[in-house]
């Protein structure tokens, strides 16, 4: 059995013109007009494959195939989301949202009869650039953040989501974890590099990285950089410096990854040594234990730092998700099916956020990743090619079609 | 012999009081209208001193003190600038004016016949704030820049030197250089912190650092903090903070100050890894081989760094003043003068630029450092204890009594 490889990229391609602006950029913030006729485009295939449509209160969509034969069992969810970012690429969750659609098509056509309903699922806001937090929609359905909560959220234009939801008619009438999945498969691409640059075909996404975000701002003592001696200097900038020399070393250690994406220096003058610089550091590691730990060195060493170069150091966390472990056995299935179809097959860690790790929540769930060229993503250079899709959906296909008749 | 302590203190804070705006920032650019009001106020005392004044093309002001006896003799020339920067103390410059005319004062008060001439020099624009370059008025004054290239400076503003000097009745009649100076000597406050901290009372600048600058821009690679592998990396912020833990090894061996003062990050996002870093380095040593050595090797290791991190690094000089070492034998007078009157005395380096500086191309010159407390200059903490400046004058007044009649 086969996805039909045409339809899908014409679906990707189409919903990848909508939302482009006079501008030439793609963007379909969560509920705004864009994002509308985004939905608008996947419920009419949604309905065009035979699913029956249902929008929950916090405007996810749901396109459920059940039978009276399998209709009281725990439905085989997928799903992803189709909400983007500013100036985005086509493939970021819609490859799985429309890979959703085709694979009950392709069972449909296959007359394949299902031993469970099987239900795409279109999660609202999961890029958070509009409103916050991001995966907000699979947040809500899992029970993590309550609706209300999320449908108050006030957009980065003053917006209200709820209202906003609303506006674009997908305030929708039932209670978000209406249905309680039996499993949860996300087909997705990796946004990052490694599978592109070692060759692999499909990533079995066994973990989901654990994030910890940190504001930290250090007080040193601005002085003029010709008549102040290196030893009477409380040079912010070169502490802040240190700290990120120091979070490579620190990761390289643990095997995490650390960014420190931001920085500001004050007053940021050529002949004045800085008196505050303050900064972001994002650290991230898909093993709990040692991000705790990385997260305790760093700390161990910002106190030692501000000791040693007489400055003060403060740090305020941000964010915090602990990593999420996906589902083995369904991890075993999709290296399974790879290997059946002659496709290179690694296990992965997802770097970025995803609904999945919110579905993970309430049901067994494991990710598909296919490659993104030069790991690019969040930018219109994103770009997996089509053969690549159709591997991935194929995958997908297979997968679920063993979860669904367990 | 001694200064008259309350006059001088009574004109520093006079001074100090023109340019002090509605919001309290004492402000006095170069050839602004509170510029004038000082630069009037100058021109008062300096006639009240029987002073002579002149003012030149480039709007340095010259109170001349001479005789029949004597003016045929070249002049010993002191001075200084009452330019100053945006919100800053009163002591920077102004010292070393008004202790100028209060030692011609003193000299005349006590009737003590000169073999030469004794000048009062008022730079103008040394700071540099509104139009560059900074000493540009004794750096014309030494032959370093013409005149005309220098009247035609446009400021930060939009205005042009030429025709601000003009408007404030300070376009002068004569050559800059039309006196050619014996000797210079100018008091100023160090501005930085090593004779606070140490304890002394009386600085014998020896040396002025050299000073180099570079702007650095490293180009990386933009990627997703979380699905970029450390080994795949080319973050720009981390190799900026590289080269700044390498300038303070640097230095820390050549005994030069190296600052990076600026910063700039792109796309400067929490989640994306820097694909740009712009900074600045200032790298100052008085020893101009060591300048030149230390600015070799950061270039080498800028080299090695852009291989070793994947990254592209381009350095663009901006500014380059070899060090100006200062008179030897004038430095021993101070000393000598200091000793005399028991005040605690050490040679010094300039870590600023200076006046000084420029007239040092034309004739013997040294200057004399009285403390700033904490350091803090270009600020309206700037702070010299009355005594410090009262010592200050009086060592000025020893060794400018003993220059003149040599």
């Amino acid at each position: 059995m086969e996805i039909n490889g045409k339809r899908l990229l014409a679906h990707i391609n189409a919903l990848g013109k909508i939302g482009v602006g006079a501008d030439g950029c793609r963007t379909r913030l969560a509920a705004s007009d864009t994002n509308k006729e985004g939905r608008d485009q996947v419920v009419a295939w949604m309905k065009e494959a035979g699913l029956k449509v249902v929008v929950d209160h916090i405007g996810n969509i749901f396109g459920i195939w059940e039978t009276d034969a399998n209709k009281n069992e725990a439905p085989m969810m997928v799903g992803s989301h189709i909400d983007t970012v500013i100036n985005a690429g086509q493939y970021d969750g819609c490859l799985g949202v429309l890979a959703g659609i085709e694979l009950c098509q392709t069972l449909q056509e296959n007359h394949v009869a299902l031993k469970r309903p099987l239900v795409v699922g279109v999660f609202t806001n999961e890029e958070g650039v509009r409103y916050a937090p991001d995966m907000m929609g699979s947040l809500v359905y899992a029970g993590g953040l309550s609706c209300q909560e999320a449908l108050a959220s006030v957009g980065t234009d003053g917006t209200i989501l709820g209202d906003e939801l609303k506006r674009i008619g997908y305030a929708g009438t039932v209670e978000p974890g209406f249905l309680k999945p039996y499993k949860f498969l996300e087909l997705h691409i990796e946004q990052g590099p490694i599978m592109d640059v070692e060759g692999y075909d499909i990533g079995a996404v066994e973990n989901l990285q654990g994030i910890h975000w940190q504001k930290v701002t250090i007080e040193g003592a601005a002085n003029h950089a010709g008549t102040t001696p290196t030893r009477l200097r409380k040079d912010a900038g070169l502490a802040a410096a240190k700290v990120n020399v120091f979070c490579r070393q620190l990761v390289e250690k643990s095997g995490g990854v650390c960014t420190i994406g931001t920085m500001a220096y004050r007053p940021n003058a050529v002949n004045v040594i800085p008196n505050e610089a303050k900064f972001t550091v994002d650290l991230r590691n898909p093993d709990k234990a040692k991000l705790d730990n990385d997260e305790i060195l760093l700390a161990d060493y910002l106190k030692e730092l501000a000791k040693e170069d007489g400055v003060k150091i403060t740090a305020r966390r941000m964010t915090c998700f602990d990593p999420v472990p996906f589902d083995d056995g369904i991890c075993q299935k999709v290296e399974a099916a790879a290997r059946a179809r002659g496709l290179k097959c690694r296990r992965m860690v997802s770097g970025a956020g995803q609904d999945a790790q919110m579905m993970a929540r309430i049901c067994p769930t494991a990710m598909i990743f296919v490659p993104s060229v030069n790991g690019i993503s969040h930018n219109p250079k994103e770009y997996t090619p089509d053969q690549a899709c159709i591997n991935g959906a194929n995958v997908f296909l297979d997968v679920v079609t063993e979860l669904v008749n367990e």
